[in-house]
């Protein structure tokens, strides 16, 4: 019986973090890949020296070398530049493509059957290049975002009601940035749509919350930008990939007709299970939502077209 | 019914990384504190945003002000600056008393119950200091730093043996610091003390290893020092104290006669619970570890005498 | 500091489960009651020796006298006889309710700030009876049995779907029993309600069966009645209160003119915390909803009126 | 990426608790059998009825079909007749034997790479029985027993001294039942040995209330065995396997030479991981432990006498 394994590629704070819940519940070995020398393998050894502690018997290998990745089950991509105050996601692109062009290259033949997430940003269209640069199916190649603008839009929600954030279930699509599409009539407390909670100006103001939520603890931190929610939302889709959980999370995944789009890596809810994204839930629209949608969509194909992938 | 407060003073990595571990468990609220501007509120809004997906109902706020600590259990003291690269742990002893000081003076009127686990080093030395400046008794105030050199004497000794690092349980006497004494003779693998597992020339190469652990760390990250392992060790004495666990522990304690020393914070075994430290686990110690211990408290009564207090 | 303190009335099989998930956790001390001799010692020595495989410090003293239970958090009612195969849930009314009576008469004066859940069927009367004998507030009060209908009811919908059941919420009101409402268009898959993706004929199946549920187990076990996920219940009512969580979860709650009824213990949405239910929801019933909340709880009332409390 | 899956052959107290303890966890599929009609089935509907309440992704299966165990990668054999009031252990030996072979015979095709933990006592038999019927290589058979006999030793100390269970480590070697031999020589509390600690008379009292853990159980439920400390521990070996954490535990283990014994399951320190007894521990052993040793060794040899294996 062979032992988990994550690879997670770029050991900045999303991709160390990340590593940490993973040993953390011990779920999986680890290896944490940074071109950077020497960091990678600070962070590993920080991390294997809390293992005792954590009662955890994961190993935690730092490494620059791509072959130590090798048979890993999940790869997670969050290699590239981080936004930096008055940088949109969208002016990253460039950069951050030829990293995670690279990344693809580095992990393909090593890892054949792995799953990837991709956090990198803008998320989707990094997804669509890894894709094509690993050459791998698109149902085991999806991006980031959607289960964090979805945390966040939970948060503010809960704080509105005075209630266990636990208990938000919320709805987003589109892409990651700032065109996704809140879907307040599909956010529930405890099964109650929010449309029946709170004022449609409050939820209004809680829905512009989340849209600028990268950016608001940008402003607050100056010199960074958000890791521990990130890290969460990613270590939830490794979770529902690594125990086969079955679980729907909204996700970059390929479309292919679904909501009207064809060949395009969009912000959907899907079942995640070991295959990766093994189903995409189409949501009937209404006619706003579905412009909304549309134009975040048309977003993320600008992106793609300026990548030429 | 009270819900438990921990007030984690210095919003760094090593107090944001044990607020982490805290908003993961939801055992408790918790408050970050920061003099710095914007940067305590930003990781705890992050963290905040990850609460839904760890179904935590912890509330994280972030803060410069001390009234927001008020009514706390547990006050972890994490303030100070970092050592750097080529910087011993007692260079940064003036600088860090002075900030230790003013917290101490900050936390104690609000939070008269609490216990309090300095963690910035030179730990013992500062445990000293927030025990005159608060003028709690003190088995409420104990230092960090056995349980994290313990865990990494544990690591290497695992990878030694190529076993699981939780069923290795190491006891480490002294100050934290170069002077710290490991004690393998008490150092077991599932009972059995390692000094029948391993030969004793790997023994000291281990013991040095341990010895230097923070060092080794601080040469990789090259910007930076540990804070994963840190955590978690800080957050295993919360734990003890919070659930009240009695739970055997290596800590900075106050000795009123132990191992022949009066009067000073030292590392020794004690038992952790709702009270702090209450009690101290008195080990018998050969000639060479009486010695060793003798240096390592010598050398924390320079730090005390320097600073006077 | 005090530790958290929850005594179970009833080592039978919910009562000793939940003492399980507690010890388990280590989130308190356990006190588990029951008037048969011997028992509940051997139980709770049981549960005490898997406490060092579970890594938790929680004492479980077993006892017959209701002296050991005094200065509890939370107290859980579970005494009482089972149901039997063909046995309906009101039959057992009677003799519950002079066991329940006399309990209620043994934890009130020592546990004066106590919240208690009532288990033991027909739980929304033995809550009502709880709130009589103890003299205790209402909302310190509560019955379990909307917690464990909507588990059961997710349970189906996720098979129905083959998603993970986790990301099923359920909405339930009424009493615990053959008259329970369960409420599908506020029952959420991911946020999108289960009237959107399963026919309503099958949705009716679903709910046919979850009224059921019991029943259903009581027939395949033959010798005796569901006890894990009653325990799962529960233990998720007695988090919400030890942790203040602010949690909506479905209980029977004393009602003071909500829902058009005033004066009766009846299973509806509530905001569950350190003082017990903290908020009643209410949620806007159509015409066909509103009458099954009616005859659910005048079946409930009927039930009282016959106990005459 | 194939989902982890335990079966569990024996859906009485003990299997049916390890199966609550692997939903609880979600980290593996789950699949309990008994020849009992109905009841396997009963008991893993309330299971699954909680899994919702533990956000757990695990499948419970009742079956009495051995097809439905095929492909588990761990198989805990807890079938049998229990242990009643004043039976000894080996009273239990050719009825259980009975049953083991059969179950050995209906597992071993379906699950050829299996790593089997027999928990039917006497165990050291039974799993020299399953590695007859199944054929299997002998690290892929081991026996549940120390694990347990040491969690009740650790907790006996760790009330002794008032410390929390979780840091005593004790370490028992030979038969499951009244031969057992505890080694307090290398039972540690943080290190230090229970030697130290404990007087040689109450040492001798505790060593005596853990051979007769069981009994003890026995007497105070009067109508049952213990069940919540075996399937923790169960649980332990389980989990050691699932993700391969070589870690140390005792277990009933095919020896080759080893402690002077050849060609029997005796009970003795080994490292468990994915192919189960991954290597066997060899303490040095003083005359007076060799001794109790190999008359440990000698009543189990009688019992595998009397089955002629």
């Amino acid at each position: 019986m062979k032992k988990k394994k994550v690879s997670i590629i770029g050991a900045g704070h999303v991709g160390a973090s990340t590593a940490q819940l993973l040993a953390h519940s011990g779920i999986s070995d680890i290896v944490l890949f940074d071109i950077v020398d020497g960091m990678p393998k600070g962070k590993a050894l920080d991390l294997s020296e809390a293992c005792p502690l954590w009662n955890s018997a994961s190993s935690v290998t730092g490494t620059s070398d791509y072959a130590e990745t090798a048979g890993s089950d999940v790869i997670v991509v969050t290699a590239g530049i981080a936004r930096k105050p008055g940088m949109s996601r969208d002016d990253l692109l460039k950069t951050n493509a030829e990293v995670v062009s690279a990344v693809g290259r580095g992990i393909a033949a090593g890892s054949p059957d792995a799953v990837i997430i991709a956090v990198t940003n803008p998320m989707d269209v990094m997804a669509h290049l890894l894709f094509k640069t690993t050459g791998f199916p698109h149902h085991r190649v999806m991006g980031m975002g959607g289960v964090l603008d979805a945390a966040r839009f939970s948060t503010f929600v809960a704080w509105e009601l005075n209630v266990s954030p636990g208990v938000v279930n919320s709805v987003i699509l589109g892409g990651h940035g700032d065109q996704m599409v809140p879907m307040p009539r599909f956010t529930t407390v405890n099964g109650v749509p929010v449309t029946e909670l709170i004022s449609s100006d409050r939820i209004d103001a809680l829905v512009e919350r989340t849209r600028g939520g990268g950016a608001e603890i940008v402003s607050l931190l100056k010199t960074g930008s958000a890791y521990y929610a990130p890290a969460a939302a990613t270590f939830q889709m490794i979770k529902a990939v690594l125990f086969d959980e079955k679980r729907p999370l909204p996700a970059a995944c390929y479309l292919t007709g679904q909501y009207g789009i064809d060949g395009l890596y969009v912000g959907v809810p899907a079942i995640l299970g070991a295959s990766g994204v093994e189903k995409i839930i189409t949501l009937t629209l209404n006619e706003k939502e579905r412009e909304a949608f549309a134009k975040s969509a048309g977003a993320v194909a600008g992106l793609v077209k300026i990548l030429n992938i």
